[in-house]
């Protein structure tokens, strides 16, 4: 994996870049739509394609889980099973098995689980996870950390702390052990993660230790777990100035529309979010104007598509058929039609990924702090970010 | 509406005909997939398109009560509503009323129903769905007529053809009465329908009425409710006879497959059936070999597209993305994920389709024996079409 730093905005952390992966590149500011079980719910790979997304991110737990890894690498890997033929990135699994609560007991080893599906013994470590997201062909794999909730006390965030950087060097140490020229089963590259809940003392050791092992990315974890939003920017700022300038960076699970333009002047290259395609499965519509929330009665007639200006095949049809107007749409949710929810889903993501071109375009042409501005005038007119669910 | 009979099998009742609509033309033998509420389940118009379908179904009964004739209407009609501008043949939405059971009263003038979605009092006669398939800009409307279950005696039976004699005649006068040149709020065409349950002296009779009004098309009611498959057929092709041969002939709700050769063999121009989506939504593929299951533990790994000739999505992919394998879809629908279903669904209305084009093909050539045989041969190599559920 390679990653060229292209453009910094003065005024701001904004950069532009490029992350070159055996299976194609992407651009940063990146956005990941989540694949959890090997699609991005509804959604075809080439409507993602058409849509401007250049990585997709899948769900080591959920896949290992569902079909299993043996079976995607029977198969000849997560691309060519899910039929995307671009870079992947996968989660290591531990934020899902740490949401199991009393089903899992965690050891300085690893965590013990019991399967939802079929109830059995399962144990994730850091040499566990890095097996997984190798059988599936990751492209970019990520390090087994630990997961607290917020709030948590800071004894509690220390020890996850340490434990996460022993589990990243773990990681570390098996992931280049079995590195092997073939592309297929790598993983290319691997990504720390920063943990430290919102204490910046235990964010800055994370860190260090972190960047003193070597990654070739950072993540920023821990974030996004119900602490307000004004903390979590800062948290993130504060930790994206504590890693390498000439490696990705990536703030896990954020986030609306607002949160990504203001986490791009914090000095975030990466993010994935269900949110897209998850509020559009409850027909809500991402647009430059706020959420629609189509299931209004106010749709009820309202010939308009969902944007005007979206060359997506909600708003603008493709092939012989015209784009769809909101009171389709909103119909389609109201009598549980899969077709509706497809086509917000798609809307979103490609509003989503828009909005990342845009940003990058920006940045590139030196004026993000004006199109950020801009943004955010019109998406939040009332000054705060209320909208999404 | 213009019906053109183009080449008729020497051997057998089937035709090659074109029927003309003021949204354009489609040939028969024609499979028209259902789209309950303006969609055909999770499928888009383009991908219709792609599967070679030339018309589609809608439901009238479903569509007046969410979100009314008078919304689809004031947004211009179905075709706009839909995203769908080629031919849509609605129902009368009789089926769906006399299934209600206890909620609906029948009298000479028409049924009186409660509405399963909110409660109120609803009320169905000859003018009314005339007025509904008027509102929704139908190119083919349907009368009204009186559904009865399999098995019913002969009185019943004998009662319900006089009530649909009497309502379809109704519907005609209403409908040339009210006929304008004004193409989107047609209808273009009223089909009546041949009532009488597997009585041949009561299909006999309700046909004769029916021709002696006059009608653009006729459809063969009653029938797949229950009944063997072989008494189906063998009333379908009495009836078909008993109908003049410069009209379309429509079975409604046939079939499987295996069933649209046979009827096809008996002289029937068009079909309806939600069995590609539906079972596609449960995990059963249609091919050339049967059904496929695709739940089966058999599929686990199996790398093979569901047909590997068939130029579907599913299939063959799309854009920069290929096929999808049996195991990949197996997966999706183990794991409930949309997109499964969709491919499934996508796969199955291509097969239904490509069959009538095949059918049609096979009739011009002077070849439908043949054809009949040997897809019947391969699909049902048992003898037996059991295959479906």
């Amino acid at each position: 994996m390679k990653f060229e730093l292209l453009a910094a905005d003065p005024a701001s952390g904004a950069r532009y870049g490029r992350v070159t992966t055996a299976h194609g590149a992407f651009e940063t500011p990146a956005f990941m739509p989540v694949g959890t079980y090997g699609a991005v719910k509804s959604l075809s790979p080439n409507e993602l394609t058409a849509a401007g997304a250049q990585i997709v991110l899948s769900n080591t737990y959920h896949l290992n889980q569902r079909p299993g890894a043996d079976v995607v690498r029977k198969l000849g890997g997560l691309h060519r099973f899910m039929g995307w033929p671009g870079p992947i990135l996968t989660d290591s699994g531990g934020y899902q098995v740490f949401s199991l609560a009393e089903r899992r007991k965690v050891t300085d080893d690893g965590v013990e689980f019991r399967s939802p599906v079929d109830g059995s013994l399962c144990f994730l470590s850091p040499e566990e996870t890095i097996r997984i997201q190798r059988d599936l062909g990751s492209d970019i794999a990520m390090v087994l950390d630990e997961c607290i909730p917020y709030p948590s006390g800071q004894d509690i965030a220390c020890q996850a702390v340490d434990r996460s950087i022993e589990w990243a060097a773990r990681c570390r140490s098996v992931q280049t052990r079995h590195s092997v020229p073939d592309a297929l089963f790598g993983p290319d590259a691997l990504f720390g993660i920063v943990q430290g809940s919102v204490y910046e003392g235990l964010r800055e050791r994370c860190a260090q230790a972190l960047v003193g092992i070597g990654f070739d990315g950072y993540a920023i974890g821990g974030l996004s777990v119900g602490e307000p939003i004004e903390r979590m920017l800062e948290v993130a700022e504060f930790t994206a100035r504590l890693l390498p300038a000439d490696t990705p960076r990536y703030l896990m699970g954020v986030g609306t529309p607002a949160d990504l333009v203001r986490a791009v002047a914090r000095g975030i290259d990466m993010f994935d979010c269900v949110m897209p395609t998850r509020n559009g499965r409850n027909g809500q519509a991402f647009t430059a104007d706020g959420v629609l929330r189509l299931r209004g009665a106010r749709y009820r007639e309202d010939p308009a598509p969902i944007e005007a200006d979206c060359g997506c095949e909600a708003c603008a049809g493709a092939g012989s058929s015209r784009g769809f107007s909101r009171a389709f749409l909103r119909h389609c949710v109201n009598v549980n039609e899969i077709l509706g929810l497809r086509l917000i889903s798609l809307h979103n993501v490609t509003f989503y990924c828009r909005l990342m071109a845009r940003m990058r375009d920006a940045i590139r042409q030196g004026a993000f702090g004006a199109f950020a501005e801009a943004f955010l005038a019109r998406y939040e007119p009332g000054g705060g970010d209320t909208e999404e669910e």
